[in-house]
């Protein structure tokens, strides 16, 4: 027989009744009933329950097991009494009476039980990561991540994509972030970088003639700690494309997605009508570029109501260029209760407030608004509004006004908020959509011109639209919202040294910056560059989105903590004298 | 129609005739056959052939193209005239007559072309690698690494396990070479590691109570230049299993490997039959550790015909303690110039010389032994070692003798030279071999006893093994040989804490300096830890096999050259003082 195991703890069931089994495993339960041990006995694949009463010669031995100890029991496999059948259990059927028992890993008392539900402190959690590890609902996550990549990968094999691995240990390819740099010991002074992605890579491997590149990649950028975030590093689904417009990339990783949404939705449906949004239409109806169109709610301007009227605030406000009022329609909201709640709401996100209208019976059976802004207002453009709204009674709308820039984010939130809690949003799917038509530019703070995205992207129509005002630039770049997230950002990329060179002109990057930061790809478009582009996503998030998770330490393996600290292995560390010797390197002391 | 092309350039047959068509390409060459331009147009999936003559418009604009500029084609299929067929393209039986062309992507003088075979040095090719990797070879190479990874994951996955990536950016796991060091900006004066191989967090995976675990895992060591490995980084087929023994993992992996060979190795045989060799009998027969079983020849030791003999070089040398004398077999060697050649190979290799005896047919009809040693030996002594090791006439023998250790390796290249001179090795297959039982220990130069391996691996006799003589303990590890290579390594792991520090300790380190190198991992035996063990796998080196290369940079998308520079992408290179400043570094400068 096995040194180990005839069966795994998942295996056993009635047809095995009679049989002499060799198990191995941890300790999960043991419980004494009257003279009788029962031991849950756990591994990878399941649950076995053995027991032993003081007949056994392993009984002795199982008197004293602590929780957690892997074993290795010898025993027959024996029918449960029907009473006793446990039909949530594949191996629910039987149990092992246990003849022998060895010890095979012994286990000290435990920091951190893996039995029960009880909740511990995530940095306990994280230093004893290996027995958090063995809890079902972790153990799970980390199951379903893995077969997520893997379904991924086939997917895009069917696809017709292949993959490549590009190099981890390179030059800066700056994504807006910092880079992780490696010293180099063979010349000192000089530092590699980690990618922050492959972005330059994989425009060379399409520069050199492979048509379809995927890669599960991981990329690094040294962030400052946020908690839905890795850190330092994450995990891509990157994909590139010769001779694409943009509607062909997104026919190419629809089915992808949508097929692993299917597969690992548990369920959930999954909405194969994916439209188009531009991006100005998104931050209008929806206050978002990663829209969650679970909930219906669309916003609507609604300025031309407010202008010289009645409500002075608004009325004011629109005298100003630029400004606007939008209106959040909430269809069953009509109440004063509900109203009052979002303004709150609004507080606590920093306005001084949200007005609102609000309809109701009135004594006489009719329909009437109710609120300060219908009173000021007055009848007419209370109706207009209703009336463009296509709302009615026992339904609310509300206002926010000023420049769209200043107020979008939290019109965003409020629809999201008032989606929720009127029960709008039907949470139990999954909603995508194409944001498309991003601006390639936008104004810093400080009133210079910036790219607002990835500068690699084609400017629509080209060398000539480069030569108007850049805030009307629009790029062939896209994201791909899902549920209120960006799962994807891609872009067909600016294949043209002439263009690409002005359009970073355009943001204040002079050609020998250019030559100096992407030279390896700009010498590439050099010598006969097709047409491509591509998209990444984030796998981290698309695990997090089919676990319904929010926190992203719950579907990596080993995460670091939010101070990019690996509490089990002690990473980082003060590295010796010898190794700073090498790298010709010294730590300056604290200012 | 699509912006870029209807077909690819490798769609295209006789069915298509009579169709308009858009094609996509890379000018691999233009002919003129007077007064008809011919093109013939590649992309990723082959080559089509495109015409034009002085009535199409694309005539003039075709008529300007250099190699390699990208462009896109409007155009008729056409049959091609029978005699002008090319049986060996699959686009072969027709042309394309182009009626529109459009430049996409120009191409400036190329400094390497890629039509053609002639030889470029390697750093213009490193620098230019987008024009290198277009060409035929390189392409398929990379390609074939692909598929070869591809097909490995859905082996390992067939075979029950699982794959999951470890961190990247973590703590020091020494596996003998240097770390490469990212220095942390959230702790200054801290450093994180990048691992050599994700040896404790596999351990840690199994502790964790994951099964059997895979990662095709990028490892890095920075290691001094040597031609055939990459300086910086390299990719295993990592995998690790709980429960088991020696021969678990060996049926695990050999499917997969074996599979792989089948399917990617060209119709070369593959050997079904591996055989476990220990380590001693390995040395001692193929003088290696990785023996070249396509190779007939085994050594044998023939010390007892030279002690106290007339040859006295050898008869004084077995008078030391330690020394022996062995014999290389050469069937067919049987001649005084092939005799010369390898005394001359063994001088080369730094020794005086090496000793022979040949069989050769005398005046009279007999067999007669030839040669210095020989006739020193005189008749009785030669005849029983031509009977030991099974030699006639037309055959020769070479003699090695000292302290093994100190000839073993040149015994063994002699070995490898003999076989390939003689014809004797059919370099046409793959021939496998598990090296087990290798020693724990080792004596350095110094006299100081340490780990021959791997330091993680179960002492074979356990605790009461590292009771006795070191040097007399052998491990559970081992390794796999083919054709000569190295290409899998690994062990059964020491998972009891008890047998990890003595074992620690016969190597001169102290309970401290194991619980500071290796704590996270100690930690976690402490908490139950099953029996586990497993293997690394090179791909780069099963790659080159599988592709006939003996350069590693043949098989890699963008290989560092061997100063572990990145010519095309210019890394490593000097960081900014914002940089350095962010991680409170400084360069020292030049001793």
């Amino acid at each position: 027989m096995h040194a180990y195991r005839s069966h795994t703890c998942g295996d056993l069931t009635a047809a095995n009744a009679g049989e002499t089994v060799r198990l191995s495993g941890w300790v999960h339960r043991v419980r004494d009933h009257g003279g009788v041990l029962f031991v849950d006995l756990r591994d990878h694949y399941g649950m076995t329950q053995v027991l032993a009463d003081s007949d056994s010669p392993a009984f002795a031995a199982m008197d004293k097991l602590r929780a957690e100890t892997v074993i290795r029991i010898d025993g027959r496999v024996k029918l449960r009494d029907p009473s006793l059948v446990n039909a949530k259990l594949p191996t629910g059927e039987i149990e092992v009476y246990a003849t022998d028992l060895e010890v095979l890993g012994p286990a000290d008392e435990l920091p951190l039980p893996v039995f029960g539900d009880q909740e511990y402190p995530e940095e306990t959690r994280l230093a004893y990561r290996f027995l958090d590890l063995r809890r079902e609902s972790l153990h799970n996550n980390i199951m379903l991540r893995s077969k997520v990549i893997r379904s991924l990968r086939n997917r895009m094999w069917d696809q017709g994509f292949t993959e490549f691995q590009t190099p981890i240990i390179t030059a800066s390819s700056p994504e807006g972030a910092r880079d992780f740099l490696v010293p180099s010991r063979l010349h000192p002074g000089k530092f590699y970088a980690l990618p922050q992605a492959p972005q330059q890579f994989k425009q060379l491997i399409m520069v050199a003639g492979f048509d379809r590149y995927f890669q599960i990649a991981p990329c690094f950028r040294d962030e400052d700690p946020r908690a839905d975030r890795s850190p330092t590093d994450f995990y891509q689904l990157d994909l590139e494309m010769s001779f694409v417009e943009q509607e062909d990339v997104f026919a190419a990783i629809q089915p992808v997605i949508q097929g692993l949404f299917e597969e690992f939705g548990g369920g959930r449906p999954v909405d194969a009508d994916w439209p188009r949004i531009p991006y100005a239409e998104s931050m209008l109806k929806y206050g978002s570029d990663k829209p969650d169109l679970r909930n219906p709610i669309q916003m609507q301007v609604v300025s031309d109501h407010f202008r010289g009227s009645g409500f002075g605030i608004f009325a004011k406000l629109l005298e100003q260029e630029g400004t606007e009022v939008r209106a959040i329609p909430a269809p069953t909201g009509g109440s004063r209760k509900f109203a009052d709640r979002m303004n709150a709401f609004a507080q606590r996100e920093g306005l001084p407030g949200m007005g609102y209208i609000f309809w109701r019976k009135a004594e006489d059976g009719s329909t009437e608004a109710a609120g300060p802004i219908a009173k000021a207002l007055g009848h007419e453009p209370t109706e207009a509004i209703r009336i463009q709204l296509g709302l009615g009674e026992g339904d609310a709308a509300f206002f926010l006004g000023g420049k769209p820039e200043q107020f979008e984010a939290v019109a965003g939130r409020a629809r999201n908020e008032i989606g929720r809690e009127l029960g709008l949003t039907d949470e139990n799917q999954f909603k995508f959509a194409w944001i498309v038509d991003f601006p390639m530019y936008e104004k810093t703070d400080d009133g210079k011109i910036d790219f607002s995205h990835n500068p690699f992207s084609m400017p629509q129509g080209g060398l000539e639209a480069l030569s108007g005002d850049p805030l009307q630039v629009k790029g062939f770049q896209y994201d791909l919202a899902c549920n209120g997230y960006e799962l994807i950002s891609g872009a067909i990329r600016n294949h043209k040294p002439e263009i690409m060179f002005k359009a970073f002109e355009l943001a204040g990057y002079p050609a020998s910056e250019v030559e100096k930061r992407f030279g390896g790809m700009v010498k590439a478009f050099r010598y006969g560059a097709p047409p491509h582009g591509g998209c990444a996503a984030g796998i981290d998030r698309i695990v997090m989105l089919l676990a319904d998770e929010v926190n992203i330490r719950q579907v990596i393996m080993f995460p670091m903590n939010q101070r990019a600290e690996d509490l089990m292995m002690g990473a980082p560390s003060e590295p010796t004298n010898e190794q700073l010797r090498d790298l010709r390197l010294r730590v300056l002391p604290k200012e």
